[in-house]
């Protein structure tokens, strides 16, 4: 289906795990969802026989972000957002930023568009030179933080490559993890073209229940909207959207984003100790992409040992010797560490 | 956006009630969803850090219609199937047979794919006489029972518009209100074409969750999975379509089918003594739809006493005169017969 021949860009972290494997493959926070959004779900539970009725959280989520509800749109998750992207526009030139993030490929394929990869290369620490995206490109897709790579691009980097008549497309999927939400352009509704995709998945754990939203000019938002069907996001995921647009939800968030990205630096000094690892660029996300020889034998022998991690070569741009390891507390890291070294060693 | 002009064709019941009105516009069965199915979605909760895993409810809903797993496919309500339907295919004549619910001719106009509607008239009893389809209508669709009417159509009547060539779509959303799913077309993989649609929102109370399905021939179903987002269906979703799939819940159904079939007649006979309201046809379903004169003047004196019923004039083919009300329980029913009597008389 959605292929190039040499990548499965239908490939995805959720299928490398189960079995009572460690899961260092999945982005998503452990310890997820907390216990008071649980809560919160579970009370939900019983008000399901109403149709969703999306207006609160619509205006929470506006409202965090400093939008006006016209520049919003829930979706089942961000997924559904690439969907409705593919469905809606005609570009003539698409253009997506790899390695990335292989849904908006997938869904702009299937949709029946042409698609042009511009890779960022290791050596560049995966950088964007933003003259390197065509000048004619009418729709560009960027992830930021990027997944696999786990690097920032700087918000003004991004927002030089807004433009009257053409679509920007930033997947922010992976900003709240973060902290300040730095180079974030959530905010900017002053930039033509802008779309930004958020998730609620990675930080929140709530990969199950499917909410995410758009933040865009009025006219496209409504456009997607059309493309949605009737009640498009259940009643637990906006109870979810709205709960985790609150401001104690966002400090938890914050703090969540801070920790991350000390056990993030743990991770980084233990993996460096081993002369047989590269990683590139500065990782800035919940996960570290790393480089090493025969890459895909380690990641199948520590699966005898006990732990998933994210195959590399399912991404355009990478190849069988990357890895993507999701950053998780002191003890799983250690004991992931310790089961590496003795295989490399 | 959908109108015809002339009708709201995206009005939806769920809008008329609220304000502590007993609702009596949204067909969905009273006290659900039960506290079974309550406790075992707040046991999913838990799980929601991991993304949905849509095998076991597959497996499960095409067990219970005798269908291989590649002729289902589990959506985010029926509206999902709507618009994917309407995406995937290219049809020469679409024929949407008429009063019925709104929703599949609004997602074949959003597509940009033109209508034809089939108006089944009250004197004939809204009965569908088959000859009266184009034979080169290469799409039909029909409800069965049908919203509003509340009609129930023979199911040789239906698979005798099944054709190669033909996509025949037969909504049966409240098919699990009938005793015995009487003349369900659910599991006729034998006709070509033969594309039934089918939702756990009603019996089980799930309007909030956005769980539906689709059964077709593999290939179809084949080709709206590729129109589908990425986990389109999510984890409290897919434990309520497999669950609601047992032979424990089926009894359930059925058990709450029989008792609207009784609190139904009751109605009928209560309002068969009001000498203004006609009905047509032999209801079948878990509501009613009535014509009497000043029908929206008597829905806004309703309101005003309590009670909430659905307009009928957003349908095409009935108009200002008729009214649509969901079967409850007798104490409701009461309650709400004496409000309509003091009314009228």
């Amino acid at each position: 289906m959605s292929t190039d021949g040499r990548h499965d860009l239908r490939h995805h972290g959720d299928t490398e795990v189960g079995g009572g494997l460690t899961d260092l493959a999945v982005n998503v926070r452990a310890g997820t969802p907390p216990p008071w959004l649980r809560s919160l779900l579970a009370t939900a539970l019983t008000g399901l026989a109403a149709y969703p009725d999306g207006r609160a959280a619509h205006a929470a989520v506006a409202r965090r972000h400093r939008r006006p509800v016209e520049e919003v749109l829930l979706t089942a998750g961000a997924a559904e957002a690439f969907v409705l992207l593919a469905r809606i526009l005609r570009p003539r030139r698409a253009v997506v930023v790899h390695p990335q993030f292989t849904e908006p490929e997938a869904a702009l394929r299937d949709a029946g568009h042409t698609v042009e990869r511009l890779i960022l290369r290791p050596e560049d620490g995966f950088r964007l030179d933003p003259a390197a995206v065509p000048a004619d490109a009418d729709l560009v897709v960027i992830g930021n933080p990027t997944n696999p790579t786990s690097v920032l691009h700087p918000a003004a980097d991004l927002a030089a490559l807004a433009r009257p008549g053409r679509v920007l497309v930033v997947d922010e999927a992976f900003a709240d993890t973060v902290p300040g939400e730095a180079e974030s352009l959530a905010g900017r509704g002053d930039l033509p073209g802008l779309v930004v995709l958020r998730s609620l998945t990675k930080t929140w754990g709530l990969a199950g229940l499917r909410i995410g939203y758009v933040l865009a000019p009025p006219r496209l938002i409504a456009a997607l909207s059309t493309a949605q069907p009737l009640w498009p996001v259940s009643t637990p995921a906006l109870v979810a959207a709205e709960a985790c647009s609150s401001p104690a939800a966002l400090a938890e968030a914050e703090a969540a984003a801070r920790a991350t990205a000390e056990d993030r630096a743990y991770l980084l000094s233990r993996l460096g100790e081993l002369p047989s690892i590269l990683t590139y660029g500065q990782p800035a996300a919940s996960f570290v992409l790393i480089r090493m020889p025969d890459a895909t034998g380690v990641r199948e022998r520590l699966r005898h040992t006990g732990f998933a991690v994210r195959r590399g070569d399912t991404f355009p741009g990478l190849g069988p010797d990357w890895l993507r390891i999701a950053v998780r507390g002191r003890a799983t890291l250690d004991a992931f560490c310790e089961a590496l070294t003795a295989l490399l060693l």
